[in-house]
C-alpha cells in the first residue's frame, strides 16, 4: 500500500478556452488517481460538509481507500485560478483553506504497515508527524512549495533529513538552493539526506539524482495541452507508484519512474481538471511508455 | 565534406565570474569546430583586416578549410555582450557587423560537391543563394533568427521550401508559427518542407521532427557553466556533423545527432568562449554519448 496524504479540494480553473467549476481538485486527488494505476492507495487527507457525494464515491471506485479522509465542519479547500493564454502562468485569484487550516493527519492503523508512503504538500512538522505515525519498513517521499522553503526552512530540512525521497520543481529548488543551476540544486538537496531528488521542470521534464549522480529526462512531447493543473501532482503519482511497486530505489527503477511519472503528467495536462485521467487505462500508459523507451532508445 | 556558412567573429563577453575580449566566436566558429569532430568542413564566410592571424592558423589547424574565407578591407564582425548573474539572459552591448555586413558568400569549386551544406544565419536570400550553388546531391540545413522571420517571412518560407533540415530555437520556432506549443510548431515547420527539424530549448534539449513524429530529447546535464555562447551553434554542428557521418536523414541518424548536438553544446558551455572544444578530443565525445545512452536506456 501506498499511505499518502495531501489536499483535497475543489478547483476553479480558468483557462482561455474554457473554465471549470468546483470540480475535483487538489494534490491528493492527483497523486491517488494516478499512483492507484501501480498500488493500492491508503488517503490521508480531510474534506468539509460541502464536499460533494460524487467525488467521495468517485475515489473509492477508483479503489483508493478513504478511511483516513476526515470530514470536517465548514467547507472544502476551495483554490480559483486562470492561466494565461499560453497556458504557462498561473495566476491564482483565490485560495480559501476551508477545513485544510487546521487539519492534522491520523494515519488509520490499516494504513500504517504501507510500505511506501507520500507526505504531499503540506507545513514540514506535519509532514514528519505524518511520517512519524509509520513502521521503519517504509520508503517516504516528501513533497514542498515555495511558502516552506521561505517559512519553515529549519523545519523543512528536518524532514528531509528523514525522508528517502524528495520531489520538488525547478524554482523551489533554486530557491532551496540558493543556486540557478539545477544540477548543482539537487546534487546540494541529496547530500542533505533523500536518497532520491527529483527535480520537475513542467514541459521540460526533469533530472534525478541518486548515489551521487544525475539523469536528465524529457517530458513527453504533448501537441494538445487543455489544463496544466494537476500535471507535477500527477507526476508524484507516477513516479511513486511506479517505485512503490518495485519496493525499493535503485537507478533502474528510478529511470522507468521518472518515464511513467512523465506519461502521468502528460494525461493530466489533456483534460480538464481530472477528465482526461478518468479516461485513462493501463493499456494508455504502457503504449506511452513504449513511446518513451523507442524515443530515447539510441 | 560539409560546406557551411556563418559569422566568423571576435566576441567580447563578460559574465559574472570573468570578462573575455575579443575572442574567437561567430556561429561559424562554433559550428565549424564541432563538425570537424565528424568530417572535413570547408568554411565560407569572411573576415576584416583586423582578424588575428593566430585564429586563422587555428582553425586550419583544426582541420578546417578556409578556401572559402574572404579577408576583406574593414574590420571584423564584433559581438558585445553581458550575461546575467544566473548566465541564462543575455544582454547584447555593442553589434558591429564590420565587413559582414556587405558579404556575399562565394563557394569555391572545391566545395561544390559537398555531400551536406548548412547555411548558418544570414539573410535568406543569401542562404538560398548560397545553397543553390551546389548540386543536387546534398543534404542541406538552416539556421535562422528572429530578425528574419520578422522581417523576411517570404523569403525564410522559400528557402525552407528548399532546405533538408532546419535548426532553429523554441522562441524562433513559436515566433514563426504564433503558437506557445513547440509540438505544434515543430509540425507545422516540418509541413512546410524540411525533412528534419530541430528545435532547440538550451539547458532543456530539444525536440527534433521526421516524417510526422516527434522525439525528444534532454540536455546533457551539466553542473559548470561558465559561458553559453556558441552552444547552439556548436549543437548544430555535432548535429549536421553526425549526420553528414551517415549521409542519409533517418530516424535512428536524428536520435544519435540530437544526442551528439547536445553532447558538443554542453562541452561549449564548460569554457569561455572556444576554450573548452579546443581541449577536446574523441574520446571525451563518446563518453558523454555512452553517458547519454545510458541514462535514457530503460
Amino acid at each position: 500500500m501506498i499511505a499518502a496524504t495531501g489536499s483535497i479540494g475543489l478547483d476553479t480553473t480558468r483557462t482561455p478556452f474554457k473554465t471549470v467549476e468546483r470540480v475535483l481538485g487538489g494534490s491528493a486527488s492527483y497523486f491517488s488517481y494516478c499512483a492507484s494505476f501501480f498500488d493500492k492507495v491508503g488517503l490521508v487527507s480531510v474534506v468539509g460538509e460541502d464536499f460533494p457525494e460524487k467525488y467521495w464515491r468517485e475515489l473509492e471506485a477508483k479503489g483508493v481507500d478513504l478511511k483516513g479522509v476526515q470530514r470536517n465542519k465548514g467547507k472544502t479547500f476551495h483554490f480559483d485560478s486562470s492561466f494565461s493564454y499560453d497556458l504557462y502562468a498561473r495566476t491564482a485569484n483565490a485560495t480559501e483553506f476551508g477545513v485544510l487550516a487546521s487539519f492534522e493527519p491520523r494515519v488509520p492503523d490499516e494504513y500504517k504497515d504501507a510500505k511506501t508512503v507520500y507526505a504531499g504538500t503540506n507545513n514540514p512538522k506535519i509532514q514528519l508527524e505524518f511520517l512519524r505515525q509509520f513502521g521503519k519498513q517504509k520508503v517516504s517521499f516528501i513533497d514542498t512549495i515555495e511558502h516552506f522553503i521561505a517559512n519553515d526552512r529549519a523545519a523543512l530540512l528536518r524532514v528531509l533529513s528523514e525522508a528517502d525521497g524528495f520531489v520538488l520543481n525547478d524554482v523551489e529548488a533554486r530557491m532551496l538552493c540558493g543556486t540557478p543551476n539545477l544540477v548543482k540544486a539537487g546534487k546540494k538537496i541529496h547530500s542533505l539526506g533523500p536518497e532520491a531528488v527529483v527535480i520537475k521542470k513542467g514541459e521540460h521534464g526533469c533530472l534525478v539524482f541518486h548515489g551521487g549522480g544525475v539523469c536528465a529526462f524529457p517530458a513527453f512531447p504533448l501537441e494538445e495541452v487543455l489544463d496544466p493543473t494537476g500535471a507535477g501532482d500527477s507526476f508524484a503519482g507516477g513516479f511513486v507508484g511506479s517505485l512503490a511497486r518495485d519496493g525499493k530505489i535503485s537507478w533502474a527503477g528510478l529511470k522507468r519512474a521518472a518515464v511513467l511519472g512523465s506519461v502521468m503528467g502528460s494525461f493530466a495536462c489533456e483534460g480538464y481538471g481530472l477528465d482526461r485521467l478518468r479516461k485513462l487505462d493501463e493499456r494508455q500508459i504502457d503504449e506511452r511508455f513504449e513511446f518513451y523507451r523507442e524515443m530515447t532508445s539510441l
